[in-house]
């Protein structure tokens, strides 16, 4: 496929990060044209602007929770949509220049989430080191290849593109650790429904009363819609101000899922749509009795023949 | 206007009784034709047979509490509206033939609920008195009146009627008792809203779990829609078994109602709805931020738009 | 056993009414004189007064539902307290005095309760019978030997008492029905928990404010605290206003119930403690994870410690 | 006061962090050897080694949301416990080595949370600077000093410490921009209760069942204690598991916090309890009527009462 007619897809770069590997792991990899932003606003803004047509970028670490900055991206501005999300397995290895030895090493750069995932490994191994932080582990590796820093933590992957070497591998103390990448467009028809799908909102509170954070989760719960994840996340005007963004189970197009957010928007402030996207996990959702999409419409088919009183 | 032409009301007879006083206070009666039953299921049969057109009965004292067989009646068998509802002040007098002095009275016969509310001037007056019970306080004075008992307990309107005389007037303990009757119907169109309105429905639980009681409340009161009154009753199939009756504020064709009744409909047994009417206390339904008419369709909207991908 | 030492229990006479029956199939019934009163609030008072040790009441109908003055008069005046319930399967006869054939009964009497039991048969067999109501099912019998009324609607064991026949048994519609009845005595230490009890309570609201009667009901279901029953009864102060009967799983020595009465005893109104006392269907209470007797203690020593400092 | 007497409070370093002007700000500074480490599970562990008395640590940003490190080392290792808050404007300056003018400032460093906060500035004044991230602000001005990068956003009053002039004042985009501290110490009886109290708990999820998060806030809601603050941290076993770290009003002395607290601890797992200290914005609490310690004592006493039969 010729490079002009290949799809955009932006991501933070440079080169070798765990999202360019998240992009390259997409089932439409080989349509895409992978650019690399400094940033994940900046790779945002490129889907708003239309320079790009999605942009892929990490939202949560299962080791270092929540990637705020993507949150509070997606939370405001022009608003983007999320239509897939994909999980990583994450694990670091220890990239030097050639011929680099252990006892050579005092310096260790990398994104500042990777260190702490590190840490055992690095204080037996390299208890002295001084560690360096930079805006990716790609980043770090293109500085350890210009020689400002002895070593990189970043994927096994990122090394053949910096010229560097593995100097050891899997040196993370979780094992099992993964990331979730999402990817997102501008705003449109939500993904069709799978069945084994995920809803993402931003909501936040209308009056700040007690207790109005329950009734927010209540709109899911009567419904039998499990969630999956909260954050809250400072709004920004004052300390103690949040806003919060939800993954529920269950598609927008499911009737259950439908009906929280009617209840959430009367009831709350700023709800933003994200996004209704196949799990990556493929977990099956639980529906409560009396909430499948039969049982909403045969009731409202009862109501209706009541309203207009043919019964 | 001829009698062949009046619009005929079943009511628990016979004539004198609290109910027809009731039934003559209604703005149409001078359109009706009052019809005297033996008891509330004769009356509402004969609505449901099609021998009247509608049908008075007392479903509630303030003192005495729920008249349990116009709500069983009205929960089981084939369905009723209720398009109206009236509160009438209940002031007991008691009815002796011309002439009986206090002295001379050794038995006082009532329906039972109107004894205890007596209690008081009973004892203090007639405190040797033998009481006895009749069908109707208006079955009490025509016994009076055919010399079976010395004195009946009734509304002094009655006393003409079988031609009986007030020996006392006055005499319930409760000032400011009073009865709520209900005009009901075949079912049909509910009454038009009037602002003012209230909803009664019967509902069964769906399976007994813990909570569950709970959680039908819920669903009014997750909308803010009030309720007005609960009652418990025995299904009749075991003991502990109950179905509920329950009066909310607000009108099946008000959202939030619609709502509430939507969810009872997926997460109850054997939802009836038994109508919604004007209040007879004339008091304002207060509905909570969020769950007004426009509110709701305004998340419709927003909702429908999401779904399509038009935001 | 002398007549002198007896306990005396009271009851709602004359003999042979199911209430008598009730207190004669009590464990201890040979040590009891039973003495007959005309009513169930004269039967308490009786016990309050000191007249008698305890009475003997029906409060539930399986059929009929709630027996409203038992239980106004258990929520108001001097407070007595419930120690066992026991339940009598009830079945009814129709009594004639010696050699009445079913064509010459014109007239059937009973407590009000009876006669909507036996509608189907009454309208079978005796399409055309006057009904009378009586205070109890053993004064219609007594009426009947005296000759007021042909028959009586009464427990077959009531016949020889007053010198009737039974001319039809079973003549009850609906096969099993049950009557609940308890034991009252002035309050006192409870009942020692049995492990499968129940406790009984009158409570109020504080400030009718929407959603007040689903927050008392949560004071129960946030403990695992399961409802077996809840009764709304006017207050009597103006229509509208109530209070509610309650009766829970569990002895009120139990934690978990002991914290939903601290609950209800903060945000409630009026709260009475009727009792706790053995279940008569010896149904085992479902206790909730983390509601254990032993998990509520090990909590308080947790909380205590760390007030204290001491972890 | 000579240096050996001293307390010794361990902050995240170098000199001239805001960390440090935290501590600097405590009442009790002047009796204060402040120790610099290198990251807070450093300054944490030195607390729990008995280095140091107290660690102070940044655990919230107005603009950023948690500091997820601070949080991480509370709720996990040996305990420690809040003693203290405290509430610190942010604001943010261009920090250079004397002689140098924007135009020859091509690199800017700065701990990862101060970049996004001067973003507009940078946008407008230093479009094509390079970012660079450092392991905070103080270490960037060090590194400025030393010659690294070109610039550093820190406080101005870190200039002085490393020979650095500030080039530009205020350039960050949030006007009343703030960080909340807390000053940490080994586990003990909290802090003497001050009436504007907060209390920091963890939490985690007994079973993962759906509305397990709702349960858990209900346990305040009920007692009408209110919320200040969720957050969700990744648990580390897998993706989209979670504890939370709530912060609530008041002290773990006052009953209904101690009641809320009672509640989690039967009702959820791996509960912490974090600390009771006086709120930096001295913040009055609501307390729901039914929820003071009165009421509490009372409704206590009434049930001792009743359990013992003394009414």
């Amino acid at each position: 496929m010729s490079h002009a007619s290949r799809r955009r897809y932006a991501y933070l770069g440079p080169s070798g990060t765990f999202t360019e590997a998240a992009l390259l792991s997409l089932p439409e990899a080989e349509q895409i044209e992978g650019v690399a932003y400094p940033s994940v606003p900046a790779a945002f803004d490129a889907v708003r602007g239309g320079e790009c047509e999605a942009a892929v970028a990490a939202i949560e670490s299962s080791v270092e929770g929540a990637v705020t900055a993507t949150i509070d991206e997606l939370a405001s501005g022009e608003p983007l949509m999320i239509v897939r999300e994909l999980l990583l397995p994450i694990s670091f290895a220890l990239l030097v220049r050639p011929g680099t030895d252990l006892d050579s090493v005092k310096t260790v750069a990398s994104h500042p989430v990777a260190m702490p995932q590190c840490r055992r490994w690095l204080g037996q191994e390299l208890p002295d080191v001084r560690w360096e932080t930079a805006a990716s582990n790609a980043e770090a590796a293109r500085q350890v290849r210009d020689g400002v820093f002895d070593a990189a933590l970043a994927g096994a992957f990122t090394a053949a593109r910096y010229g560097l070497e593995v100097l050891a591998d899997d040196v993370h103390d979780n094992v099992g650790a993964q990331t979730r990448f999402v990817v997102v467009t501008r705003p449109g028809t939500p993904t069709e429904p799978s069945g084994l799908d995920k809803t993402s909102i931003t909501v936040g509170l209308r009056d700040n009363h007690p207790g109005e954070l329950m009734e927010i989760l209540e709109e899911f719960a009567r419904r039998g819609v499990n969630l999956c994840r909260i954050e809250s996340r400072p709004t920004g005007e004052a300390m103690g101000k949040y806003y919060f963004c939800i993954d529920c189970e269950g598609h927008i197009a499911d009737e259950r899922v439908g009906e929280a957010l009617l209840g959430l928007r009367r009831n709350s402030a700023h709800l933003r749509f994200l996004g209704s996207y196949p799990r990556a996990d493929r977990q099956a959702p639980t529906i409560r009795p009396g909430n499948t999409d039969e049982e909403f419409a045969a009731a409202r088919n009862w109501l209706a023949a009541v309203r207009d009183g043919n019964r």
